[in-house]
């Protein structure tokens, strides 16, 4: 007979999986069964208590794995995002941990109609890797919304011997009214390595600034999102040696563009494109376009079946691949088809 | 004060721990405290989504453990299981991840009294290792069941430089119609291996076929399966170094056949036992004969106890030994105590 | 809409987040995001199945991470506890697998009014770092309690290649009348090392006895502790490099003793306090003491906020450092903030 867990924890995840066929990098044609494509798969379980008078304790600890392996994330059980805090109604919230940086959140939850995921994500061209997606041993604040603004704001200590080494702070304004969603988000991170015992290694910061906004037009929603990426490590290539023997140097000036839409077909569907193009400001030049479209049928409110396809166009040796939320992908070409659940 | 979670996710798992004892390797005399030896200790996250019109979402997550140490799997968080898919009670279930081979299943669900667990585990001289057992980036489609037949088919991508280096496939036919229950299985292993920039390695492949059959008589249900494995990697050796410095090579040609029994005994008992003989069919000839019994006493339908020994003959310098289901034992006889909780 | 799962399993954990800033180590001063400071982060799965007739099915496996990186223990999946057992109220309790030493749990449970976190931590000085902590392979068995008297005993299995190389065995006495929490507890572990293949290394035995005690006497509770630990790695430096370039030999004969209190203050408020006096009874006589403050702010039953603040110090080259209770520290002086909140 069935007993109910008594409890304070929610468990909740995304299971994704599907077939990805790339083509177009020196690895030649490859077929595989992936993880994660619209959404990388994960398992995670969070908690909110009331403390009465509007003040809140939250925490949440996400792991990440393969769905298709069964292999969890290689830098640790609750890598995608661990932390606790407190939320007040009327002060904002104050969270401690592993968390997103403002500038990821913009990108996903703005900028990008495919929302970092399947063959258009704008992580191919866009600075998302990395630090750039989430920092440990981070304080984040956040506003509540006022005439609809809020304001995040995250300082994450960089734990080295130097007190700034590695340190990195983000921000982000966003403004909702109605069917418009922008946001402005800057993130900056010190770059110097100072490891115990060796002199310190002082590097230029990386700065990256990113504007994003949406509008629902009701029969289409359309998306435009600009970013300027500057310094070391400001825009990391995914797969530098996807076409070449010896990987190609990340550029440290360039700026981003993306202009993007969904619309609704049918109760069930939504067709989603984007166009994305990279601008290198170096001497090399090596710029990259990315035409991408999709279509998303949900079975259920927690059921989806997707199918994609991009299409990069590299200029000058640039090294830019397709690939989907949770891999970088082989080759400028890929499609995509699989199915999302979530609990 | 409890409150109840909210969600689409059920946890179960099994932890099981006991006393195994071993002789007769060169180990000596091992005494230790020992996890899953009836069955793996595992935890697992898995749920359905009604979609409606017979159709359902399912998806599955499950880890292993070590109970007696608290060490997980080494290969991946969810290395046991992972898959996501969708069911339909018309068309069938199609699943995409991480999955049992056909041939496993018949030889824990159908061959073996011991169900692959304790000292008489069919394990120890059936295939039943590494790509044997599970694989990953699987697809597996089943169908429903008519007129008590089923056709379950597995085909595992190999992701590998050539296509279809390392790609395996499995089938298998069940039959169930009131006391009997039979099920044929084929898998077939692709042992190629083609790492990037190197040269392919062309070799043969492994064939496994098993048919397996039990008989409920009341008062008693009689196992029989019998098994053809043929071809580099088709029954390797649990622990080939058990008895001898250098490990013995595994069979390329074998044929293993098993015969067994359990027994209600009062009204919580269940007496196990079974003979499972391996003919090498090489020059060495390197069989073996393992005799096994065991009883469990059920202390709820959730929790048991059991005791089991089991024995190995080898054979002209085989090396099998008597192993449990997560271990591959020390010696040609070993001894089991120890308690299975469900949840 | 929200559905229940039905499950036997209640999911229970603590995430626990602040701000530890150190100084006087060679590290110079410190500051950082940490986790586990007050309580080690923790998510855990137990049940309880009764099995009718006063007896009971036990389980429970816990993973300890850190909430500021989202790092796993990376010593194994459920490596903080890991067991499976009965319990009966008439014939006590059995189980399986890794569990706390009864030395350490009469640290926690009665000696330390710090509990063994915060910077006030007893594991700064007393014994209570790897096998004292909890020990895997182990049978423990616990009395009820008769008059107020319970008893823990333990025996770990050393699993290696000599019988009793590694085997460790721990017992405990436990009397409680109403205000009076006292506890004798004994530590003993056999310190040889048989790998397979190389000769035997015998070794001293490590013995460790501590005497522990609290009171309440309303306004304030009294603690008590004295500890007597002979023998090789009887009571192991948390940080022996802290303050100099190669590692401070650990003493193998001290005792070590604590004196300290809590106090109610206003509704939600707890005030920590206490001494603890390391004394070396070997020629060097590296003795140390340490004093703690701290106070915790109950925001609701689960969640509260803490401060603490300690520091040693080290005689005649001493190397403890003051550290909490997920952290050795890296110096001499430490201050704590941060939030604990329990699901």
């Amino acid at each position: 007979s069935a007993a109910f867990a008594q409890s304070n924890v929610t468990i909740y995840g995304i299971v994704d999986a599907g077939l990805v066929s790339e083509r177009g990098g020196k690895a030649g044609n490859v077929t595989k069964v992936s993880s994660g494509v619209a959404n990388t798969s994960r398992i995670g379980f969070r908690g909110t208590e009331d403390l009465g008078g509007g003040l809140s304790a939250v925490f949440l600890l996400e792991s990440g794995f393969a769905a298709d392996t069964g292999v969890g994330d290689a830098s640790g059980l609750f890598q995608r995002q661990s932390y606790v805090g407190l939320v007040s109604k009327e002060a904002g919230s104050l969270t401690l941990g592993r968390q997103y940086t403002p500038m990821y959140n913009a990108l996903v939850q703005v900028a990008d109609p495919f929302q970092a995921g399947l063959a258009g994500s704008a992580k191919n061209l866009f600075s998302a890797s990395g630090a750039s997606v989430r920092i440990s041993n981070s304080v984040n604040y956040k506003t509540p919304t006022y005439n609809g603004f809020n304001v995040e704001a995250q300082y994450g200590v960089g734990e080295q011997s130097k007190a700034d080494a590695g340190r990195q702070l983000g921000i982000s304004l966003a403004y909702t009214n109605g069917p418009l969603n922008a946001r402005l988000a800057y993130n900056n991170r010190n770059n110097d390595v100072a490891a115990a015992g060796a002199p310190v290694v002082n590097n230029e910061y990386a700065h990256n600034t990113l504007f994003a906004a949406n509008y629902d037009f009701n029969v289409v929603k359309g998306y435009f999102a600009y970013s300027s990426d500057k310094g070391p490590s400001s825009s990391p290539i995914p797969n530098p040696t996807a076409f070449t023997a010896t990987a190609v140097a990340a550029s440290k000036d360039s700026d981003t563009m993306l202009i993007g839409a969904t619309a609704p077909i049918g109760g069930a569907g939504t067709l989603i494109a984007s166009y994305i193009h990279k601008d290198d400001n170096e001497v090399a030049n090596r710029d990259a376009n990315q035409l991408a479209v999709g279509y998303s049928y949900a079975l259920s409110k927690r059921t989806s079946t997707y199918v994609a396809y991009a299409k990069i166009k590299n200029k000058r040796g640039a090294s830019y691949t397709v690939g989907n939320n949770a891999e970088a992908g082989s080759g400028d070409k890929a499609f995509n088809v699989g199915i999302k659940h979530t609990f």
